[in-house]
């Protein structure tokens, strides 16, 4: 089936020979059309599929051979070109499978997240973790959630140890803290097993509930495990950010208002997106070396000494979950990112910082992923979809054997 | 739907003519990429291509017609050749399907696991057993995994009887002693009807339900029904070997881990890969004859008399849940080898035992289906996909009608 049919659209408005094009074509192709693009048509229906025909022509594929990514590099306000080669970063570090590995050696990932009112969030990130190759997802969440999160799919290890406070409320002072340490003995037991945890996903804003989180996110910096910070852990990293501060393998995934809350908090400002990659990169100096991936238009990644951008050409529809696959998807890359990097000793390839080449790996697999989908399901896309479609995207680029 | 497509692959890193071999077609015809395989271009991707297209031809099948699987036997420490042929087991012991059969006559099969944590496990091995062709799947699981674990099929017969130690933590001894011999009614109501038992997927270690499981295993032995032991059930038999020794029904699957504790447990000493066939046999032999499969890159059997080896290439993915369709599959193998045992008098193939004859298919099938999988869905592949091709792998070897 192909993924997208040019014969969708009618033939009057598509540019000549258009269906004949191989798909790598860029936009100088049609350079009457990218001058279009800004004239007072651009609101027409006609330039709108135009439009997206070629961008469906740069980021979607008609078939499975090796094709090129391509990206839009932005260049840093500092003059550093911050264009990056998201398809050799993808490449470098996803392990190769060979008969020899055993169960465990592609990753295995926890999510912290999944509560009264969240359960989809927790199992769009978990799910997407095994979908792109790691072995083994976990997701920790209230005993409420645990059964319906159980329920969407029989792949995942769901441990019920979460409470909130709602279900403690007759609890005195010191039943709280025993039924804290409870909760944090269960995660402690798991956690030198996990290859990266992803904190947020579902998680609500229970206060009991993120003092456990609080707590666990302690535990997993003193045993050196990598932490992906999204959704509701933002809320909490925001307000407490020396649980973050200074760890290097911590990475925070905001959107725009998770992204302004924390440039208020830590650089007392506002947003400034003409000087976005400065202001980026001063944050997450600030942060002391946390590496950021701000969601926009285009993705930002730094690490307070880097800025790199991924710009390739996603998906316009907007339903919630999207981050939740990000953050799954980032918590793998991290994983093998690191591994490669222990393996191979020192790395040939350029930005070297682990997880800063996970977040570009995971930026850019779900963009690539979210196109594919789009242009398969257009107006009626989901996360469910785009998830689909993650195992595609990433054979396209990096074929498993 | 072709399950491996060679135009996937780019043309050029095609061997010649090979989209028109016949898909039985074997390594000899590729002389040159055996001996590249060893040579220093093992790394490079069109190799790695080249080998998986030669694995998916051996592995694969590309239509319905009766195929040879390959085996790629061990030579015994003993002098012993352990090749063994699956494909002759697997027609011998899968029963003809006819109008005159009646529900229950393809097996009924029981796996004992799920509880609060794990609710996948006993699910991917009770579904396995229904898909490769038993009449009845059943489930003992606790009280809060039952409704997630039915949840997933309504395929599955799922009795919420067991329980762990945090529910009934207020109870006085005897109350326990009392639930306990509930517990063993419940199942002692069904036990003569099953063909086998699967103690193990998704148990879990708590020590209440671990008492219930011992007494459940006791009163099958004692009804002279087949057990298939995986998992945290194999915890239980290393820590309580009496529980099998000397029962020529029982079955153990451990992986490395589990065989490692069970080689120090038995036979105090560690694993010994230079001579495992030869400390197999040992292991076997000191359990008094029990069948111990265990899994590796070869997946090695021995009843303490013979030790047979099955090597037929599965999949380089390690997603977790593939020991449990193992189990399950074995499972049923072990019911259709022993009625097959007691309807001809004597076999005319070799091996005899019907728990061995269960093993090797079992482990057969599920490396073709494994294999079926990879070849469609890659680094996504998870243990649902597997399972899906456990049917049409069944069905390559030995066609229902």
């Amino acid at each position: 089936m192909p993924i997208y049919c040019p014969t969708l659209l009618p033939k009057n408005h598509l540019p000549e020979n258009l269906p004949f094009l191989p798909p790598h074509v860029g936009m100088n192709r049609f350079p009457s059309l990218n001058t279009a693009k800004t004239c007072t048509l651009a609101s027409s229906a006609v330039l709108r599929r135009q439009q997206f025909l070629i961008r469906a022509l740069l980021g979607g594929h008609r078939d499975h051979t090796h094709q090129k990514i391509r990206m839009q590099g932005l260049s840093s306000a500092t003059g550093t070109n911050s264009d990056v080669d998201s398809e050799s970063i993808l490449r470098a570090i996803t392990p190769v499978l060979d008969q020899s590995r055993h169960k465990g050696q592609a990753g295995k990932v926890a999510v912290i997240g999944g509560c009264r009112e969240y359960t989809g969030a927790p199992y769009f990130a978990a799910i997407s973790a095994l979908k792109i190759g790691a072995d083994l997802s976990h997701v920790f969440c209230t005993k409420d959630a645990a059964p319906v999160i159980k329920s969407y799919s029989p792949e995942l290890i769901v441990h019920p140890i979460l409470e909130e406070s709602y279900s403690i409320s007759t609890f005195e002072e010191k039943d709280r803290r025993h039924l804290l340490a409870e909760v944090i003995g269960e995660v402690d037991k798991w956690m030198e097993r996990f290859d990266c945890l992803i904190v947020g996903p579902g998680l609500g804003r229970d206060p009991f509930l993120l003092d456990c989180v609080s707590e666990i996110m302690k535990h997993a910096r003193q045993s050196n495990v990598p932490i992906v910070v999204d959704g509701d852990g933002l809320f909490l990293v925001t307000n407490n950010v020396d649980l973050i501060r200074g760890y290097p393998l911590a990475v925070l995934t905001p959107n725009v208002n998770e992204y302004k809350r924390l440039v208020q908090k830590v650089l007392s400002c506002e947003v400034d997106d003409q000087d976005a990659q400065e202001q980026l990169l001063g944050l997450a100096k600030q942060l002391g070396g946390v590496t950021i991936l701000r969601k926009g238009k285009s993705d930002l990644i730094s690490d307070g000494e880097i800025v790199k951008s991924v710009s390739i050409y996603g998906s316009p529809r907007r339903c919630g979950g999207q981050g939740d696959i990000l953050s799954g998807s980032v918590a793998v890359f991290v994983s093998w990112a690191r591994q490669h990097a222990i393996a191979e000793g020192n790395l040939d390839i350029s930005p070297k910082n682990p997880t800063v080449m996970g977040c570009i790996a995971g930026s850019a697999l779900l963009r690539k992923a979210a196109s594919l989908a789009f242009a398969s399901k257009k107006r009626s896309t989901l996360t469910g979809d785009i998830i689909e479609f993650l195992g595609r995207s990433l054979e396209d680029v990096c074929p498993a054997v």
